[in-house]
């Protein structure tokens, strides 16, 4: 199978859109900051904005090193995962593609799987363990499905449509969440029922902070997946509106759905809304209506907000809400695209062809993370460092690991030494 | 009147560059919800974040409806507003034009009108009433001065000049904060000769970070707007050293003169003379002198100061400042540029046409806003739902009704378990 | 000698690029601010914050008029500094450059130096005392430095190279840091045996969010410098891979010295860590193959770590680490280029002729910046207004002079005249 990027000119390649777009999605990471930070409970906020950064890091590294081979180099007709272009070697730019380029897109966009994963590791998983799972998953699970996707590889041969990675990048980290979650356990108490313990999320405006900035990285992130120079401009516009129109969608709506189930008016829900809508409508955002990402919003609001109420009732704990936004999310995506897909889909009378290569894949992505995932973790546990002892757990990993407190408002006024008495 | 936008050669214009300014208008909703949180009591600071993220969804739904055909649509002679465009539909992609582009760029314009707007709600107006003056406020009080002007109407063709909506976006914004402040009136306590509430803003850091993220937008902002090619490179950059020059006057001045005043070196004087010379140099960025753009700010941070002292003096009750800021500074601009306008400025010898006509536009921008803005809040209050109550009042919106606070710093250490005695 | 940018055709610049790279400079010192109010103790936040956003407007200010002409204008053939182009006089847009876009981009990196300036003076400096510096740094010191370098001055035309501003932005200003961190003197008690004051920083997790956002600025400013139009592409992209790597290489391995060092896991290594690399690998970001990134990255990780053990010890009171990351790494990574330059390097039989003008060239740097910053200290000491009095250090200079705290949890609540009794 070729696995390369498509060979237009290259005058036709916008190079520089797509390096805007992958520095921007560097900036979108003090988005996922801000919003993991806000998530968790106080005492555990630094350590997660550490994970944020240390899965940001391994990842350009190890897909410099690896990822960017196995999911873009030549894979000799193996159909598995590319061999050549490990470490930078035979990076090319010319007419046919360029890797350097190419690199910091892909590599960025790794990095948002890893960022989302990361949410579920939080306040439980050992830094060790966190490394290493960053690690083989950028560098090995996650480029293996870029492979037989993003680079044009069997899968997409095979019909399954994706057009920014609702499905291997969404799915995909959202089932590795939920297996972390799982096997780490929840936090202490956390479904105790004589427990006291509130698990108050750090900072809803955090959340929120956060949110916003990942919407507008967004747009930047689907935009560089369309590149091909002056003809695709309609494309590139169509597809700014529609994440546009279902970002604001899902967000409004998890907010109107929230205030019924609880008559609060949740910030986090807006928050957890627009990143759903916008999870979900990455799986066919070039080849729909702007009605139909009203549509995919809107039911991207309701999946999350059903999600979100079920999900703690079977006692996982999830403290930043990985398995409703992408796992849930990341699955209607595919699945409503087999439908919406002006190409191929239900609702334009092309059968149900699509819909059974759109479940395949997901079941191909399922099978595929939660196996590398749980023997990852698996190892882990067996050497011990897989989660934080209880007392790092009980007095928070800040104060225990990383040197106090996230925020420290001390004003050590030292008055004495001026007011001689 | 021609309701669209001008139509040169598809290869001239520079939709990578407008999508990337629409991008970045959506970024900047992150610096208006921190300078909004900063503004406000850390009791409402939540809720206010709230209202900026409802008025952007609500801002690019209504606008994909009815804002966009309103302002971009044909209006078959009538000059008042566009009917075509509505709901995505007929939108076009070629070499008259790029309605997809159009629509990301100019509904994140109103999306800041908005915005602006939220800060004259804060502390005070309820969600609903604040759903329903935003809807009103983006898809027809301002998609119709956008038709007006922006989109090439009647007012502009009379002659009224405004380079990137100092007039119909951000004077006009002041204008309905004004009405709506007064309407709302004043926060409990807050002119009681007898409190000793001091009613403190949350944080002037947090003006500070979302000032200068708005600034950094406002140079895509600007920059957006001047899109006509490898001709116009000129005239971008142009535009860009005048946004600079202008905010760094306008800042630093208003931090001198809040020094003159009351002998204190304020951050928030700093950040609001950012802001309000963009609002003032906005008017006309792409045709005046470095040297102007100058004066433009120094005026701006002198307007300001003057407002912000005069407004709490009259008991007008504004905790973001939008009056001084948006009304004096959106004004101010219109005015000055009736007089340093190159090419039909009274300073360059052209005589006082354009002062009239500036003059005319403002005039009538404050009739269209007040009178509709009024309208609709008389009936919100009609119904009873314009203000929150006194309880919410008291407690916090927060704490009322978005479940607790903004920040936790709760640490919840819990000992007990882990060391039985 | 030449004071222009390179004149190749108009067409072939990237004239949006350079803009964008620009704006997105500004939006970087949101960046500096969060990393500054972090990196101090919260009584001095929002005066460090008020710093940086000076820093950001005089530099503004001062290339207009006179910065920019003094280093990109015409220097009669004296080789000391530009005389034309001052006050926006004269500039020009035409085939042979664009004087609007590259002051656009030049002022904002000229903004960088005295934002990692700003650092320096932190906790302990006046702002009328920041004010001066400022504008004797950007307007007149980093002005002269940028004409011999960045300008294809003498120093360039001599053979010393400088892809970014390793040397010229960032060891210069690591210099003039520590010429003010001295001049100043420690904070009070800092090094008093017998003090129990802690001199906590503010906020590690600002600390973090700053310095992704400065990452992804980065790459931005990087990107910026190369913009030759479609030539270019392969060392655009080349650039923006070098900086990921070095970035997050020096990030990882700032972490795991430091957990060898304390055993403590360091958000704020982390951070300074990527910082530190960024600014190492800026001396020759387009002539390196990614692995050399990677060297320059785990060097800077491991100069920082020792230097920043080291100046406390020799009782150098440094809140922002200026001295360590940005002095030392500045000279690492010029250093380094004698090796690793791929047309000049040691390492690639070239001889040691570059070792000897990189040396020289930091030679001349160091004794330019500290002869001309110390005079501006030592007058403004004459004069009584350098540092703080003691009082307003022990109160904190935010309570003393800026109206009050950085953030205000008050909540005020006003129950009282809700239930009479």
């Amino acid at each position: 199978a070729l696995a390369n990027i498509p060979a237009p000119q290259a005058s036709t390649i916008d190079y520089d859109w797509i390096l805007i777009s992958g520095f921007i999605i560097v900036l979108t990471q003090v988005g996922f900051a801000f919003i993991e930070a806000g998530s968790v409970r106080y005492k555990n906020s630094q350590s997660i904005v550490i994970k944020v950064i240390l899965g940001l890091f391994l990842t350009i590294l190890i897909w410099w090193l690896f990822g960017y081979g196995f999911s873009f180099g030549y894979d000799f007709q193996t159909n598995f995962m590319g061999g050549t272009k490990l470490g930078g070697a035979n990076w090319e730019a010319n007419q046919f593609g360029n890797d350097y380029t190419n690199f910091v897109f892909r590599a960025s966009g790794a990095a948002i799987a890893v960022s989302v994963l990361s949410g579920a590791a939080a306040e439980r998983m050992t830094f060790l363990a966190w490394s290493i799972l960053s690690i083989v998953y950028a560098g090995f699970i996650y480029a293996g499905l870029a492979h037989w996707t993003l680079a044009k590889g069997w899968l997409t041969t095979l019909g399954y449509k994706d057009f920014s990675g609702a499905g291997v990048v969404f799915f995909a980290a959202g089932v590795a969440g939920l297996v972390v979650t799982v096997l780490l356990k929840p936090r202490r108490f956390r479904f105790d029922p004589n427990t006291t313990l509130q698990f108050q999320r750090h900072s809803p405006i955090y959340i929120a902070f956060g949110s916003i900035l990942v919407f507008a990285g967004w747009l930047f992130y689907n935009g560089g997946i369309v590149a091909q120079g002056a003809n695709s401009k309609y494309t590139q516009g169509l597809v700014a509106v529609n994440t546009l129109i279902a970002g604001a969608t899902g967000g409004f709506f998890a907010f109107i759905i929230r205030y019924f189930q609880y008559e609060t008016t949740s910030l986090v829900a807006l928050s957890r809304g627009i990143v759903s809508a916008l999870v979900a409508v990455s799986a066919a955002t070039d080849d729909m209506k702007p009605w139909t990402a009203f549509i995919y919003g809107l039911l991207a609001a309701v999946f999350y907000s059903v999600l979100a109420k079920v999900i703690p009732k079977v006692h996982i704990d999830d403290p930043v809400e990985v398995v409703p936004v992408f796992l849930g999310n990341g699955f209607l995506g595919i699945f409503l695209s087999a439908f919406f897909d002006t190409k191929a889909g239900v609702f334009y009378g092309f059968g149900a062809k699509l819909l059974g290569l759109q479940l395949l894949g997901l079941l191909i992505i399922f099978v595929w993370v939660a196996f590398f995932v749980l023997i990852t973790l698996l190892i882990l546990k067996g050497f011990g460092v897989l989660r934080i002892d209880s007392e790092t757990e009980s007095v928070g990993i800040d104060k225990a690991q990383c040197l106090g407190e996230a925020i420290v408002f001390a004003n050590q006024i030292d008055e004495a030494p001026l007011v001689p008495k």
